[in-house]
């Protein structure tokens, strides 16, 4: 049988056999019966879909919304997501730049085949969310990690790094701001720095700006490419329904693309996974019509969750952590702590507290572990009391 | 703009920016607005999905079930794939062999991923629905068709032809019974002989055996693989929920591959949907368990609507067609029409039929329409009249 599978999976392409197994997800399954449990690991709320956006999908069932749809998304779904990047980025953006995806990951795997092809190289600033390398290495192109520096102030990223990595194989720089794990959030200088060197190097920007609204420092959202860019700009904003909204298990997400990039998108959706379905892009136009009041809420439970965290692990005295500026992460050293992999495992296993390794986040995340604070304040304070007790214990 | 258009576009990858347009897309783009109209363009029925499946996905909505889930599908409807193919195939399956996907496209998609690497190569016999060759294409490999040979009692593939076209970057052979959009159906002996190619090849096969149960000959469906192949045999079984449960808009599909394949196959959904929909999964799981009673009356449905366009069809004396074995279109050629796009759009819009061209087919299928007959009655009788009464006045 080993014999059976060994032969069987040397057939596989080489991108498919050496995919690397997420090191979230590896955490998480390994604990998946665990008593007790407060899964700070993903990066997910604890709060399901709010009724009044549940009710729209189930509305559309009722109406018997259940057959092949357009493949860039129905029109009233484009038009609520441009008239919703109106409102925040206080601009006009068209509805035709604005295509449905079936998820944040997938708007991502699409951008990622719009950008490169085998043997190309996309610059990704680490630590990163695993899954834009892994996306990068399934299209047999190359992920080349630009490490970013931590310091108690804050991360930092380098711009002389990042030029310095580029190679003429360079297609793509990606750049997730707020950052998924560090907080990290980049100022106005550095958007407009990448943005310079995007356009006159004849690279794409692929720019997660999915945490934008979850920022904590001066203004309403997080600085954004949105800020300085044209329509026309080579950037592929990448987003999702999921974490605004409590829409994690729904599976909708959007780029956001130069219109004329139209056909192409098309083309890309109707031979990956042919639209979304209707009646859960009812369910999106209603988050975005009626959903601030709901997000507003959530942004208010970040912030106090992040304030729970900062205040409890500044007790700690081998705890080692920037405020992050932005998104829903306490990304968290331990001095004497290693093997973040091996530190995970034993913490849940131990205490049920889940925290995603900073392993699975590439170069300069190894010493640290994901901490979601999006979650109830009680559970939060429990939390860092068991990684408090952990850490005593040890 | 023009020039900024074009300038953007050289940027996209290869794969990207020559992507081809959906052959079948274009002409009902084309027609959206066309009154009068019946689509008999597109793979998919008239009916919505039955209400006792999509109560399934309410309740699950109702219950909370919108958050992140299993990567390779809830256990529930793996055991419900597998419990479903141990009862039609009379023979047992592993819940542990399938992989939930967000559509049978991205099965597919997932499928060639798997098996090809850029500059690989994948065998497609032809006409051949076009999104498999698009998907291979996309990833930087080559589909290589070989086109079958139309004779008025069916279709035929020359396996002569399969192992000419074989080379050394040969990795699979995608092979469609019941034939989307030709009604051809493999018979055993192609079936065995097709895997004993790939067996002493080291080649996969990529096996769309969707319409299976949609069989018009001796015996409860279709030949298929699983009649004769082993659990590790090099096979990728890619299949989809939309056709036999009418569930076309829901995007829920999935892969039966080889047990051993599972953290592979996890891999890949990770790094490009990251699952499908709990409440979407809820509704599949009761559709295998409880939707025999439907899945027959739609047979039942498709066999009428068979014989009303074979026997309206054959009063044409310009129509040339076979009887479709399988699947539920009738693949049409008709005496002097060569441009059958330029033929499809002129039809739909004299006379509000919708028929695929066969240029969207590949080699082979350039002379011929396809006509979807999983429809109304009445309908059927109408759209046959019609073409017709177009064809008398040409």
């Amino acid at each position: 049988m080993e014999g059976v599978e060994l032969e069987i999976c040397s057939r596989l392409s080489p991108e498919a056999r050496f995919a690397p197994e997420s090191g979230i997800v590896e955490v998480v399954n390994a604990a998946r019966e665990q008593e007790n449990l407060i899964p700070l690991w993903v990066g997910e709320g604890d709060l399901p879909t709010p009724a009044f956006i549940c009710s729209a999908a189930k509305a559309s069932l009722d109406a018997g919304e259940t057959f092949y749809t357009y493949q860039r998304g129905i029109p009233e779904l484009r038009q609520s997501l441009a008239a919703y990047h109106s409102s925040v980025y206080a601009k006009p953006f068209e509805s035709g730049r604005f295509f449905v995806t079936g998820s944040g990951m997938q708007a991502i795997q699409l951008a990622v085949t719009c950008v490169a092809s085998a043997g190309d190289e996309v610059i990704v600033p680490t630590p990163a969310w695993p899954n834009m390398a892994a996306a990068v290495q399934i299209r047999g192109a190359k992920a080349v990690s630009v490490p970013m520096t931590f310091t108690p102030a804050g991360w930092h990223l380098d711009l002389n790094r990042v030029i310095s990595a580029l190679s003429p194989k360079t297609r793509a720089i990606f750049l997730n701001s707020p950052c998924n794990p560090s907080g990290w959030v980049a100022g106005k200088d550095i958007l407009k720095a990448v943005l310079d060197l995007a356009r006159s190097r004849g690279l794409w920007i692929v720019a997660d700006e999915i945490y934008g609204r979850f920022y904590y420092g001066e203004g309403p959202q997080a600085p954004s490419f949105h800020d300085i860019a044209d329509p026309e700009d080579p950037i592929l904003f990448v987003n999702t329904m999921s974490k605004n909204w409590a829409m994690t298990g729904w599976r909708i997400g959007w780029i956001l693309a130069p219109d004329s990039l139209g056909q192409v998108m098309e083309n890309l959706i109707q031979y990956s996974t042919s639209g979304v379905p209707v009646f859960s892009q009812r369910a999106a136009v209603v988050a975005l019509q009626d959903g601030e009041a709901f997000l507003a809420d959530q942004i208010d439970r970040a912030r106090a969750g992040r304030r729970i965290v900062l205040d409890g692990l500044s007790t700690i005295d081998r705890a080692r952590f920037s405020a992050p500026e932005g998104a829903f992460y306490l990304f968290l050293g331990i001095d004497g702590v290693t093997d973040t992999r091996r530190f995970a495992l034993d913490l849940v296993s131990a205490t049920g507290v889940g925290l995603a390794p900073g392993t699975a986040f590439g170069s300069g995340g190894e010493g640290f572990l994901r901490l979601c604070f999006a979650r109830r304040p009680d559970h939060l304070e429990e939390a860092v009391h068991r990684i408090s007790s952990h850490l005593k214990a040890l």
